[in-house]
């Protein structure tokens, strides 16, 4: 279906993994790296609570939305700028590398200096214009598949950045929609197979977004490991039931620590390792 | 589903329809209107030949992209202001207002003065941040619906631009990804029926675009007009075959007076008219 | 994607319209068929009364479902030989032919003899041996598509019909399931069209199934029309809130005969008719 | 979406977990059992080397099937009743209980006598008549989902069974048709997932259709033992290159072994264990 020998995130570009670090943790080796953190920044509190939380269990990046991508106006939106600069200062105070979603070209700029892993979201992972700036800056790109996009067009959508000079590229799969309506997008384990066997570009899995409901997190994060996810996005909160967004889905810290626990079995079982830190 | 009385986008906002003029051409009022022109601006003589057709047949808006969202980076990405300019001129030499697609928020200032109907396409459906930016503007905007967004997002999507000033927006529905691969995308009849009942916004239909094969096109723009559009969108190019995008399923200049001929015959039927020019 | 030469359906088989005819109405000639009547046959007085109020709005054939096929087995199952007894009488008070969906192979002779169009629905549109045996006996069989089949398997379970030596089909298209949720199925004009173009089979739409709202079916079936359907099938109840089944979808007799005026005109700007009874 | 209590296969009707055995084998006990074999019966030859090949793998019951339900009419049909009894030969040769697919309610009595473990394939997964009649039989069935419908509708199919009296079900995931086109369908985890929380029936999980390409057939398997899968049915072929049906998908007897030994090892770290035999 790909002429894969003319797309640089293809195997036949490169055949090796490409691997690089963030804040010297390794992508695409052998340790499997775990982002953590609330789906909104909130406040000081929640964030440092939070975490201190994911942390001690093991993640190795801090999540948390500054800009946040509703689908109505009138939802939360994030708390912009402010948010941004919470993140910053407890993934500083914890040495942790943060990731947070961008939602605009013209913030390309401030985030290519205070983000450490910048997201692109399911909403605007067909967002050309800000694929290719986000190419011609240097900071690595989680990049999610969109809610309808097939994996070709979400490969296509890494060869906007690629092509434009930033080679740090992550696919981050968060589930499709489908016909199925018992969980919020299906989590496809043939997106991410075909993912990593088209592509020399590390894979993460975002169960959390995918499976919708808390209860279901923890397997679908072992599936995906099974089937050969290099990370894992988490969604975690240190009060769930209080959450801004997404409340359904969060995992409180407790549940986060024993998905880790099982998580680093089936790690082990596949010949990997969970990176602690 | 939605809590309609909230959202501007929907009858209990207002009970009459949202009607406004582009160019003196009253959209959704009794007559529809249809947009006609290439998928890409190639070149002045291309543009202005193309245009000269479709005005002939009855067109009223002109469309040409001139920044074009496609799945690869290294496709034909438009040929950007100098389109624009082209479609511009194309336009004011024929009195036929002009629409484009908008992949930027960089390029607002830009469209506002220039561009008649903002086009936001499929992959920028979700791309919040612009939806605001384009409802701090007067321009209308033509917005369709994302490759994998349900009806409701769509809607959602339309408050964005309505809540922020915007009064102007029509929705466009392009088809929806499937499980059906006979055709590009399917046109799902629901979809225009549920928008024209939900909403008090003008329903365009793209029939091009759905259907993804020009022999396609005429029973796809039939079936709209009958389930109750109120504008098309149809792509026609002077020599389809020497077209630089999408070349299956633009009409040629002949096929689309045809459509334009059953187009008339068929909205008399419901009891309503396709404006000429 | 077919090779179309081999197969039946096909209009490499036959350029020609494949017509023949149910009670000496012509199906597949200009004129459009309707087939009405309620989800489930009921009671005689039901029945009864339904089959006069449609057919004086010009329905050509009676529908009631005898056995039902129902997602749930504790919902009503349908009055079985029973039912299909009284649809057979008021089918001939009224000289309506009747069309009844067959769920098992063992009811296929008394089918054969009682039955003037029997349906194959949704469920077992891939019941691939079922469809052997409905191509060993005489009667036309009326084919809906699978919830999740393409309109390629479609065509290839009419197949299964037409090689076992009955060449009396119809392919009725219900709608597809899809990611919307605004309405119970989606209808996709491009299953309608790329069936017509590629089969010389008579092309049924069901509104009403795909649809699942009664405020909705109107609209779908006038899109059908248009897109080209040679034959609909509406559910139609003498008291739709009263049904046994259905009944957000079923119209009330003065309801149908508004569509039926409706579907008149529209028939007529294409080009054909509505056959009267 | 469910109301639970009232359905037998939910565990509001018993909480515990529902086990029986297959010739000694338990089912839904900690050990999770594979089936394994062809996908169509060709050979007493072909049959039993790969029967003599999976048991030596580990593999605890023998599939192959006999009627095959094939898109086209023109396919190999299988061997039909020779099929079966070359299956249940070879079966007894080698200790295995036989798996295999039936396809309509006239082989059930032949079914019953010869074939350990009944299998309803997605085609008639809602074909609700041969589902009643395998209620009032006594062997096991495993029923899978069909193509195109929920696990709400995959739930309710197998209420008809129970609820006329065969408690002895085994819901099994084959994939799902999705938006998706670079797999034969999408294997969604959150199926596996709701099914198991929601229903009291062991699950089973046939990733070799979902994936539909051998090479991706291993990643699918381990990530449903990781989801919590308990069976794997897995098509295997003594030599798959000369396959009558389904060439593509079929594992060789190497590959199976490798599969079982990865599936081993991520079983243990789930605290489970694959049954040797």
């Amino acid at each position: 279906m790909i002429n894969k020998n003319k797309y640089r995130f293809s195997r036949e570009f490169e055949k090796t993994d490409k691997r690089f670090s963030i804040g010297e943790r390794l992508v695409h080796g052998n340790e499997i790296l775990i982002i953590a953190g609330p789906c909104s920044v909130e406040s000081k509190e929640q964030m440092l609570e939070t975490a201190k939380g994911v942390s001690k269990a093991g993640a190795s990046l801090l999540r948390g939305g500054a800009f946040k991508p509703r689908t109505s106006p009138y939802s939360f939106q994030g708390l912009g700028v402010e948010g941004l600069e919470i993140l910053q200062n407890v993934g500083k105070k914890l040495n942790m590398p943060i990731v947070t979603e961008i939602m605009n070209t013209e913030l390309i700029e401030l985030y290519s200096e205070k983000v450490d892993l910048i997201q692109v979201g399911a909403r605007n992972a067909q967002n050309f214009d800000m694929l290719k700036k986000l190419g011609m800056q240097k900071k690595p790109v989680l990049l999610k598949n969109g809610l309808g996009t097939t994996v070709n067009e979400w490969l296509m959508s890494s060869e906007y950045i690629l092509s434009n000079g930033n080679d740090n590229v992550i696919l981050c799969y968060r589930g499709t929609r489908s016909i199925e309506n018992a969980t919020r997008f299906s989590m496809d384990i043939g997106a991410i197979v075909v993912a990593k066997e088209s592509s020399r570009l590390p894979i993460a899995v975002d169960p959390s977004h995918a499976a919708g409901r808390k209860e279901f997190v923890k397997d679908f994060a072992l599936a995906a490991i099974a089937a050969g996810a290099d990370m894992l996005e988490i969604e975690v909160h240190n009060n769930p039931e209080k959450a801004l967004s997404d409340k359904e889905q969060q995992l409180s810290i407790e549940e986060f620590g024993e998905l880790m626990d099982d998580a680093r079995v089936v790690a082990k079982a596949i010949g990997r390792k969970i990176r602690k830190g």
